[in-house]
């Protein structure tokens, strides 16, 4: 099968002017590990003083890189960020920690800094011994030659299906202080996030602990990253990891220390935002969609239920197909709550698409008119809302339909 | 886009000659529900004495048949089954209810029994109104006209997006009386039964009574249907019902009263067989299917567990759709077990395709070829084993490929 080359019709014509982060500096270089003609890796450098903060799979099977990042958040600390494309050194056995290994102390050397201050990150194919050494001699070089400036030759190189590089940015005070916030991240299929998506990476110059840090990314990946999905399928490799150089203080911004100051209020709004925007533009670059689609469900017995049942929607493959072909299927949503096993009261169910109301109290509204919610159908954006009937609990869940292409990529993609 | 008209490869040349059963009769009728030019309604009576038991869908929004079936069940006794397609009288509120009252008043009075011994079942588009007006005045003609060897047309009657009827047989001896077995279903999308196929009919004339029936038949559900799946999108209308006539008592059968009976051993072997016969039919004739699949795990902690690993294998996009590329992708066999959250040794976790091994304790076995194994690949059987290396449990899954096909299909169903 042909591999699908269309570029996603969600991609963003011009990548945003991104602010530089004090502490922060970027490389990239094509070190061949399976692509031809691109880059394949990127070493981000981090000031001394760096916190870090992480969330990675809850996979049974997850990657080396990520049993490394889980002991290395221990430390809370970070000087070096590693990141590969090509090869996820995913179910590699020892020999994946090996890599893993040689990576750190190669990154260390390089980096002047503790193996727990080097983070790794590896995605693409699952189960091919990775060569380490292919790209160990490449870091030494790499870490002096960081630009503050190279944040979209950083978000390209880690790409993997991806049509487009997803980079975003917010500015916001911490006690009248201005801190940038800034973060790119990579996913198109194999999409589920159980606690983060597959690769993402949020930075900022703010003075942060790192357990206070840790709290606000756990608490904000619950519903952004978690809240979306390409195809129901959580990889081994997902990663989330927040870096806060503290370089802010030297603008006077004092260090917080406790997750309830309230002075974080503004930052954690604006580190959800930003989560939130890179969530969904992974979902809009999901393998071959032809439409973004939000599944709001409310009247659920509470978020967690609701959530439950926005993502028994956002994977159903029968209705991601309907969605594809513009067909308002609004019975394949009543099946999807169905399956979900939360409580729904089939009797008290409504379901809009769009702003049209198609069901209500458990049966066809009377003023549904096929032909206007066929024609709803043909945009791009889709907005499904359904309310279950039984609480209070509301949530809201991104995804893609399931085309043609999503076949072609995903028949064709190794070999 | 177009509807795939191709019939699915594993579709069998003929279909078996099956044996009449003492106290089955069907008839059928184009009713124009729906479709045009093809039958829609299938109309069986059973002789006095007819025992039934059933399984019906765990959907919270389950269709208003499956609310009457799981009323009439607390009878254990049938006289009537009444069965449309093209219309599932699922989600259609208080007229679904009345839809449903109409077709068995009109049935009881046809087949002079009492309202509880009807049984009725309905597939097909969700969410439109159903005029059982339509065919009620048909009943009292079908109830008459029923013929003891009608099985093909019956197993015709009930089909929707099927590309062939499923229609099985077995015979064998309680106490020395020899009873038949008889059996069809239909479905091809929206599978992933919760307690049952979609509709799937059951017969025999031996006696045994209903409550001993559904303890057989609800055993049977779980290794069967239940470890069956297409699409993971579990249908509002799943129905399995089975009808014993008891009419082998003529022939000297003594009828049976306790599920500990050991005069049953045959007999639910041969139920199991049969049951098992027709699930791997369902997923045989999946929608848009190129290949039959077959996951076996090994090493879970217990079956349920086994059974879990194997479906989320057995559901992801990502693995079926390498599967219909001939890709032997066995990293996404690792993606799945990891993602189902049931304990698995990432460092003892074997994989198999066929007779290849490709995995042996977390990393690709030495001896793994590719070329060898993406040879298999072109097999349109394929079958994949994978030991978790934690425990005893295992467990036996059918599916089949997501293709271009399953896209197509679904994408225009409806419209």
């Amino acid at each position: 099968m042909a591999k699908a080359a269309a570029v996603s019709p969600f991609a963003p014509k011009a990548l945003p002017a991104v602010p530089e982060i004090d502490g922060v500096r970027f490389a990239t270089a094509e070190a061949g590990i399976r692509y031809k003609g691109r880059t394949d890796l990127m070493v981000a450098t981090f000031a001394a003083g760096t916190s870090a903060a992480g969330v990675l799979t809850q996979s049974k099977t997850c990657s080396a890189p990520v049993l490394w990042c889980r002991e290395a958040l221990k430390g809370g600390s970070a000087r070096m960020l590693v990141v590969n494309s090509g090869n996820a050194n995913a179910f590699t056995g020892r020999r994946g920690s090996e890599a893993v290994a040689i990576t750190v102390d190669a990154a260390a050397k390089a980096g002047k800094c503790k193996p727990t201050e080097v983070f790794v990150a590896s995605t693409g194919v699952i189960g091919e011994p990775m060569d380490a050494g292919r790209f160990s001699g490449l870091l030494a070089g790499l870490a002096k030659s960081g630009k503050a400036n190279a944040w979209e030759p950083a978000a390209r190189a880690i790409l993997t299906t991806d049509t487009y590089p997803k980079l975003v940015t917010r500015t916001v005070k911490i006690g009248g202080t201005e801190v940038h916030l800034n973060g790119f991240c990579k996913g198109a299929g194999m999409i589920a996030p159980d606690m983060a998506t597959m690769l993402c990476f949020l930075f900022t110059d703010a003075a942060i602990e790192a357990q206070v840090l840790q709290r606000l990314l756990s608490g904000h990946v619950k519903t952004t990253f978690n809240c979306m999905t390409v195809d129901g399928d959580t990889s081994t490799s997902d990663t989330c990891l927040l870096f806060a150089t503290g370089t802010a203080q030297k603008r006077g911004q004092a260090s917080v220390t406790d997750a309830a100051d309230p002075r974080l209020a503004a930052f954690s709004q604006a580190l959800h935002d930003l989560m939130r925007e890179l969530a969904i533009m992974v979902a809009k670059d999901g393998e071959g969609l032809s439409k973004f689609v939000t599944f709001e469900v409310s009247g659920a017995e509470d978020w967690a239920a609701a959530r439950k049942i926005a993502l028994a929607c956002a994977n159903s493959p029968i209705l991601k197909t309907a969605i594809a072909g513009e067909d308002p299927n609004w019975g394949r949503v009543v099946m999807a709550v169905g399956k979900s096993g939360e409580a729904a009261d089939r009797d008290r169910l409504s379901i809009w698409f769009g702003d049209h109301i198609v069901a209500r109290n458990g049966e066809r509204a009377e003023e549904y008119v096929e032909q206007t919610v066929a024609a709803y159908m043909k945009q791009r954006d889709i907005v499904i809302r359904v309310d279950v009937g039984v609480g209070s609990g509301s949530a809201t869940v991104w995804t893609c339909d399931l085309t043609h292409d999503y076949v072609s990529i995903n028949a064709d993609y190794r070999s």
